[in-house]
């Protein structure tokens, strides 16, 4: 808007956020807060917030000096989580580059295309991680410089055409401060691909602004709200939406960081908890699985731990109670690369804690913090009512939401209509509810849900309920097509050895012990040897559709 | 910046930060949250966000509609911390107009002049507020609309030629929701002017932007760090820096407000805290001062307030102790009208809390946070080290930090070079030191620091120091001229009935019982009979600095 000859101006300074005054906030204000990161050997590593910042001023020099690292270029890494791999996400957007996490559990071939797509010209790489990339590089055809941080074999790179950098080499003798650019505060500071089940990856390109504000919102009480009493389990990698924004937040209040790098397997992590005493982690359900099984066979003092942030997917309920006995509270968040990825968090509001009410409040998903809008779309794309019943697709906004994809140098934006609606909301693909406080509880995926005659029915719905009868092993349930209603729902259940049950017994008790509605129950039945699954074990009902598309299901019509 | 063709773009939603926002926000996913006012009827006023968030809507729609406003016109308020201000808070920014917040306690003369320059032409006033309003009217040119709240006697606006409205009245029938502007986040939306010592009054005007990152930070774990289990007792004015943000950051989270209206007196503080056991207070030390002398003639249970925030002037470590030993825990914070107000917080560091060193740093103004950078510059221009020791004004920059002072509709900014720095800082006019670890303690008011040989000696530090003997019952001391050093301390003391002290025994007790430097200690010294004050009881240092220069004090030198 330009103003009007008599319009009141704010008087305020033009201050871009910038993710350098993060960095310079923290390695100042807080310079004796520290980043450990565990080794293999009897102390782990320490490294405090200042150590950090003068070193992260030295990896840009390094890059800009002897790289030629200029403008946006991406700069990648592939790397755990560990004081190197903060410097570089502290040096890469300071400099103006944009830092570009490689996720190390992707297919070898899914990476290569990545780094093609993005171009990337250099890579740092943690020695450990070479068996890795040393057999991708000859695919990786930007790739002009590899940068190698902490143990490993190098001599796996000897045939490799790039220039191998010893990390430490790269960056000694550098100045330990750079003259960090002003730059617009929209500009490109970090990348992530995210792969769906279909299609290319695709990439988020996070701002300064995005990451800043993002960070901000971690902070606030409401949210995690640590401070610099705090040290923080990072266990989300960071090649994972940014280990959930920790890196940064924590350098924003001095919140001290504890990296396992490589060490993931549950002993290693009951160790560090119990010698360094973190007050936070933040992970997926599954580490917290194997944690758990750990503690039960081996126990240690994990007392520290008052908060654990659960994300990624849902945490079930015995988990949560199990880690509750522990003196570990979980609390529920639930986000996607493209949402920064702090969508909702699930604290109890105010006057539920130490009530009846307050499990239930945690198993969901959560509220809303300020910066993010949130709305349900129904099947014929009306906007739902938050009354906790209606089920529609969550979309949301704000300004550390993705409103597009990115589409390789110089190329416009990607904003897929499944994706991103006209107003452009993102489309999370996940359908659910909101209660009339605020609280989202997700129910389904999209492209999962059953589209019944203008009204959706949850698939997961009908799964849980169907494996909680003592005779069934497993269940998925998937849309069919239906002449009538558009869509059906088609029960495929396992059945454990001697069982008795029929379809009919299992119809009955999805409508008395499962509650469901008798709208929602499916007529159609069918007996399967074990649900398929997808290379991370989700259900993969793609095959199940394809398989009764085909006629290779035996299916049972109930009535 | 504009994308190079190769550039990576950020594929961020571009969702500004706008007032509106944290109103949607707060009036649905915090809808249950409470604004009470006090009142003197049995039972405060309660009042939920939901409603606040519908009746700012129609707010909205009458200053729209009935009163024409549009654009960024001005709106004020003359009004004490209640919900209908709160309204005001919301609606007059998010419909793009701008609050403007008048300060009650100004002399009738400078409020004229503001309400003058400012070109309000509606004001919502408070009917307690009518006798100060009324005979101002005849000259408050701009000003066609007055919209009355609560109780008063009307017939005081009899005579006047304005129109007058009843705000109930106003907004009765209107719609409860209104499609918010999407605004530029960088258009004003609030504006409070500054009262200096010397010259016109000079307003700062906030932005959508700055306010909403100022609430961001409020509510971070590491500052104020509320959540929607809080309620937040604000008796700093809501007339006075907007609050300190607190309407606008507990909107943000849910943190219910406790509005003591009008009854800002210890009796009826006292009885609130005790009825309506707020968590958390915010108020400048002479509220506490009688606050605590209330409570020790009438003791109450104010054991809910287990944090208070304390700015506007530093706090008498006596009054932090005992109100320590109440179990209300005092934490220092320093800002100004030209910085939102948040500057700097004093938590102590981590590990400190428990220890002997804590206490020190409670009195410390405390820590930048991330979002404001801090710098000392010296008397001859120059940047002064972290050290602890070396003295210089504070000069801030942050995205909620004034860069200039309005100057009239349509009239550029001005940017007085006494007040902003050349690459646009904001000079303080505070004088202090910052420790190593980021602690900034304030000694002096620039004005008032005497400037001697290119070192400054602070003028409070020294005062602090003669008011410790036991003989003197004030003391001021004031820069002089001097042929050699530039500028030399000049110590008037005023002394107890009875005292023996000669100037000799004082200046040895500054050097030995005071530490003060031997270079810093007064030459010059007389006794007076009181320190002379301004209207609000502070010292008045020119008129000793006038006296002194027209040789009407009796100024022995000694050595």
């Amino acid at each position: 808007m330009s103003p009007r000859e008599d319009a009141v101006l704010s008087t305020m300074q033009d201050v871009p956020l910038l993710i350098s005054r993060i960095l310079t906030h923290g390695s100042t204000i807080h310079g004796t807060s520290q980043v450990t990161t565990w080794t293999s050997e009897d102390e782990p590593h320490r490294r405090s917030f200042a150590e950090i910042g003068a070193r992260a001023a030295q990896l840009a020099h390094a890059l800009r000096e002897d790289l030629g690292v200029t403008g946006d270029e991406r700069v990648a890494t592939l790397a755990w989580n560990n004081a190197e791999h903060v410097e570089a996400y502290f040096a890469i957007p300071s400099m103006g580059a944009v830092l570009h996490t490689l996720n190390l559990r992707l297919p070898p071939e899914q990476l290569a295309w990545i780094v093609n797509h993005a171009a990337d010209r250099v890579i740092i790489a943690n020695g450990s991680l070479l068996p890795l990339l040393a057999p991708l590089l000859p695919h990786l055809k930007p790739v002009e410089h590899v940068v190698v941080t902490g143990p490993g074999d190098r001599s796996l790179l000897a045939g490799a055409t790039v220039r191998v950098h010893e990390y430490e080499d790269l960056i000694a003798g550098k100045p330990t401060s750079y003259d960090w650019p002003e730059l617009d505060e929209r500009q490109a500071a970090a990348m992530c691909y995210t792969s769906g089940t279909t299609g290319d990856p695709k990439g988020v390109v996070y701002s300064h602004r995005s990451i800043y504000l993002h960070s901000m919102q971690v902070n606030m009480a409401q949210s995690m709200g640590l401070t610099d009493e705090d040290t923080s389990l990072v266990v989300v990698p960071q090649f994972h939406v940014n280990a959930w924004g920790l890196p940064h937040a924590t350098f924003m209040t001095g919140v001290n960081m504890l990296m396992p790098d490589r060490f993931l397997q549950p002993a290693p992590l009951a160790a560090m908890i119990e010698s360094e005493r973190p007050t936070h982690a933040a992970a997926v359900p599954t580490i917290w699985q194997g944690l758990l099984a750990e503690l039960t066979a081996n126990p240690r003092d994990v007392s520290s731990l008052g908060q654990v942030t659960i994300g990624g997917s849902a945490c079930p309920p015995s988990l949560m109670e199990a880690f509750d006995k522990l003196g570990m509270r979980v609390c529920h968040a639930w986000g996607m690369t493209e949402t920064s990825p702090l969508g909702t968090i699930a604290r109890p509001p105010a006057g539920v804690v130490g009530t009846e009410e307050e499990f239930a409040y945690r198993l969901t998903q959560g509220r809303f913090p300020a910066g993010v809008e949130g709305r349900l779309t129904g099947p014929g794309g009306e906007r739902l009512p938050w009354d906790g019943e209606s089920a529609g697709e969550l979309e949301v906004r704000g300004p550390w939401i993705a409103g597009a994809y990115y589409n390789g140098p110089g190329a416009e934006p990607l904003r897929p209509a499944d994706k991103f609606s006209e107003d452009g909301w993102l489309k999370t693909g996940d359908v659910g509810t909101i209660s009339a406080d605020g609280y989202l509880t997700l129910t389904d995926r999209a492209k999962d849900v059953i589209k019944s005659g203008g009204e959706w029915i949850s698939s997961v719905e009908l799964e849980n309920a169907l494996m909680s009868h003592p005779d069934v092993a497993e269940a998925a349930v998937v849309a069919v097509p239906d002449d009538k209603w558009g869509e059906r729902p088609l029960a495929t259940v396992v059945l454990k050895e001697g069982s008795t049950a029929t379809f009919e017994t299992l119809r009955a008790f999805l409508a008395d012990e499962g509650h469901i509605a008798k709208w929602q129950l499916p007529e159609r039945w069918t007996v399967i040897a074990a649900v398929p699954k997808t290379s991370v074990g989700k259900f993969d009902k793609k095959v199940l559709r394809r398989q009764y598309a085909q006629g290779e299901l035996d299916v049972t019509s109930l009535g």
